[in-house]
Parts: structure tokens; sequence; C-alpha cells
């Protein structure tokens, strides 16, 4: 059976699996990703981990190396100016691993690895048309049609977090203002509690991130409550725009902030419903992701692979 | 050389021509949509004009119809409750014709079909990532990925003019409030124009459409300017938002208000570099279609048969 490695890129961490043809991943490790001053030095350790692992396999089919990444472009091969990475401007990272591996290596943003991963072993499985969205430090989307990922003519495709949903709204990392992901990711919920509390006369709470904004909603607190609720209706309202374009039956919400469960989905659901063109109403189902957070990326990044 | 049918329903007219595979109209004909009290008297008199040009032409080798309407679904085949047409409810057309013709039928939207004409014959030739906006009555859209139409899980994808641009703005026809189409189209100019007026203490002019309004600004009027520009304004941004949904390399104008040339087109793209991520500044063409208006919708319906 073929095998592949699969490695997602983080901000904090990188995971790496090395995953079967049946989704399974048989071997794992990790690193922190702010360990590695420079990119060469992190391939430099990639390749001696799958080096040592092939040496104690020797009978492993092993084809591939896949990589999602942020800011990752497909038809490049190179990482473009990840505002989240320590590691600056284009990194070809696909050029870098096959001249020291010899095997075929593909990279995508990580997103779309995500959207991969859910659409051959998740809950996007048999389904031709849907939208992936990660609602992790940012909004990160990956956009399927016809049962493929849009990488577009640039191989940029899919960056719903940056469409503009407030003009001259927040500010957003990317230099403009009113981006989606300023309003709908795990940072973004910091701001609207924030903003909460100072409307009602209430002391900031610094400390105060989406982990703990849950708890004191799960606590019963109104204002906790009520980011959920704004969070939900911002989301609601850009997925219903976003479905006008590509008409999806699905849309898996992922990432971090989808552990809020029910406090989350419930008010994106009525927002989206109310907010949608009467052509696609109660048509498209938003759900959560069905697979572990860590496992979604590994998994779609060797598929890049596997099933290319 | 195979020969088709194109056919374009307009709320106003239907436009038919015989098309051979280089694009070239042979025939043409057409007729007023209101002089049909229903969709089967009108398919009636296609049949019989269809049924004379095939005697007169025994050897021709025609091989099928293919048609453009508002809310015209290729996976169906019907037009599904179109706003801006006599004829209510769903209309299954493909069956309806395939009945009476024996030949091979096929429907979709109106501006996906003018999208495959610019695609097959105009300004989008060699281009497969490219996004097709019609500025009409309302603002229509195809969308095109690896060269072909995302129609979506049914068929209904590719409604931009119904994405919502300003929550609770102007009201739309749709139903809701805000739509992308209530500020930029023909009509929508209208609107503007006459904000414009009230807001500087002029009197209303009540026959100011479209091409009075052009007429007004060619003579150097500044309200009427600036209605086009505020019109390039609002563009440039929703086509800012568009692109990253699927990064096309064009973007092409079509329909009734292309015909202000510069007066639109100038500030839809300073307001277009303005409002897109960074990612897709000076990447992006926008222009007008380079098809008669009338030939882009007969040739793109045609082209659903000649090039199936």
């Amino acid at each position: 059976m073929n095998l592949a490695a699969g490695i997602d890129i983080g901000g904090t961490n990188i995971l790496l699996g090395i995953v079967n043809e049946s989704g399974k991943i048989l071997n794992r490790t990790s690193w922190e990703t702010s360990s590695f001053s420079s990119p060469e030095i992190w391939v430099d350790a990639v390749c001696k981990y799958l080096q040592e692992w092939l040496n104690h396999h020797p009978d492993a089919n092993f084809i591939g190396i896949g990589i999602g990444a942020p800011n990752g472009n497909i038809h490049s091969g190179a990482i473009e100016d990840a505002p989240n990475l320590p590691w600056k401007g284009k990194i070809p990272l696909v050029e870098m691993f096959e001249k020291q591996m010899q095997y075929k290596t593909q990279l995508t943003n990580d997103a779309n690895a995500a959207a991969l991963g859910e659409m051959l072993f998740g809950a996007a499985q048999n389904c031709p048309h849907f939208l992936f969205i990660t609602l992790g430090t940012g909004l990160g989307s990956g956009i399927v049609v016809d049962g493929k990922i849009v990488y577009g003519h640039d191989g940029l495709a899919g960056e719903i977090g940056h469409v503009i949903l407030f003009p001259d709204g927040r500010p957003c990392a990317c230099g403009r203002k009113g981006c989606v992901e300023t309003y709908c990711s795990a940072t973004a919920i910091k701001t609207t509690y924030a903003e909460i509390l100072k409307k009602n006369n209430l002391p900031e709470i610094p400390k105060a991130d989406a982990k703990y904004i849950f708890g004191r909603a799960m606590h019963g607190e109104k204002e906790a409550q009520e980011a959920f609720n704004q969070t939900g209706e911002w989301l609601g309202l850009i997925l219903a725009n976003s479905v006008a374009y590509t008409s999806p039956e699905k849309i898996i919400l992922f990432g971090g902030l989808t552990q809020a469960g029910d406090l989350l989905l419930n008010p994106t659901i009525r927002s989206f419903e109310k907010n949608v063109l009467r052509n696609y109403q109660n048509k498209i189902t938003i759900s959560y992701s069905s697979l572990p957070e860590n496992d979604a990326a590994i998994l779609g990044a060797a598929s890049l692979i596997i099933n290319a």
C-alpha cells in the first residue's frame, strides 16, 4: 500500500504523520515552529526523520511528501509571505524537499489541505460541492467545486477571511479594514467580547481568550453569550453571501472556535437562513468537521500525494 | 459542420440564432416576450420556425438547441421562478423542446450562457479562470473555474447580484435588503442619481434612466458624474471581494451599463485596486466584453450544444 508524509505547518506547531491510502496515520511527530530559526534547518530535520523511518521500514512503499502551510501556493510550490510564520518572504519548500529527498513533494495552503482531508476521510465524503472554513487565529477557507479544490489562476483562491464584511471596519493584519477574519475567528471574538464589556460599562478582562469567553458563556454570563451570538450572526451573513458564488451542498466548519459547539453553531445557522437568498434556503447543511483537528490537515496534506 | 440554435430569453425580447462551430450566426430571428401568453405558445412558434429553416436546408447538420434564460437551471432543464419573465413558476423548457423536436436541448441561466460565448468567441478565449458580470436590469454573473462554468450542487451558482453588500440596505426584488444588484446595475444607478439630486436639494427627474444619466455626465453635470463614480466605487468593492473566492485572471463586464465606457470603468478599476487583498493587486484585468451584446448570449447558448 502506498504511503506518504502529510505535514501541517502552523504558526505554533508543525505536525507530521506518515499516512497510508486508507487514511490511517501510522506514525507521528511534531516540532515547535519557533525552534527553527530558518526553514532550511527545519527541512533538514524532516529529511533526517523521514530517512530514519525509511531505514527502519525498508519494504514501505513511500511515494512522497504533502504539505499544508499558511499562504502555501500549489502552483509555485512556495510559502509566499505568510504573516503568521517566523520564516519570512518566499520559501520554495517543494524545491527544497525534492532536492534533498528525491520524492515527489506538493504544497498547498493549510485550509485547502484540511478541506482535502475532510473530502477523503471526513464529513465531505461523496460531496463534490462544499465550503470548508477554518476558525482559528484567522479565518481560512477551502472551496471545493466538482470534487476539486478551487486554486484559481495564481493558486491563491479561497481567501474568504479577507472578504470585506464592513467597509472601514476593524483593522486587519493584511493592512485593510473590515475583513471577515477580524469579525469571525478565535482572535476576533476577543475583540467582540471586549467591545460588549465596554458597551455595558464593565471592566476589561485582558486574559479573556476564546476559551475563557466560552467558559463564561457556559456559566450563564450574558456578555459572553452575546459575544458568541454576535460572532454567529456575522458568520451566518458571510456564509450566506459565500454560497451565492459556488452553490455548495455543505458548509463544514473547523478549527479551535468550533469547540464552542452549539453556542456558535446555532446562531450561525439562524443568521445564515435569515440572510441567504431564497433559492438556497433550507438546502445547505452547516456542520462541524468530523475529523480530529490535528488529523484533517495531516491527512489532507498526505492526500496531495496519495490521491494525486 | 455542426449547427445549433442559440436562444437568449430576456424579459423584453427573445433572440434566436442558428450558429455554426466557428461561432458564425447564419440566421437570426426575434420575438417580443410579452406577445406570448404562455411558454407553450412560444415553444410552438420556435419549433415551427426551426422546422421551416430545416426544410429549406435539408443538408444542414443541425444537432440541437441551447437556451440561456433568467433563472435557467442546467440540472433541472427548467426556468425556475424568474421574476423578470411574464411566464411564472417552473417551466420545463428542455422537456418541452425535446418532446416536439427530438433534438438535444440544454438550458442555463442567461449570464452563464453569455460567459460561455465570451469564453469561446470573445475576450475570455484561452482564459480558464474568469468572472463574467452582466450589468443590466439586475446584476448577473457567470463564474468560470478551470475552463468550466461553476454550476454548483443545485445548478444555481453564480448569484453575485444577490450577495448582501450593505446589511439593511436598499430593498431588493428578491425580498431581502442590501443586495449588490440594488447598487450596481442599470436600474440601481437611477436610485443612486435620485439620491444624489435629493442630497443636493435638486428637483427629481423621473425620466432619468441610465442612458439619460450618462448623457448628463458627458455634458459635465457633476451629479450624474458622481452617480457613475459611486456605482464604480461599489462595483470595485464587490469585485475585490469576489476575486477572493476563485482568484480569476480576468473580470469581464457586459450589458447595457457598460455603454458608459470609461465613465464607469475607471472608477471601478480604482476602487477594485484600492479594496482588493494585496495578493491579487495589479494582477487581474477588468475589461468590457468584446462581443456585441446580442451575440454573446446566442453564441453561448448554442455552444451548450456545439461544444458539449
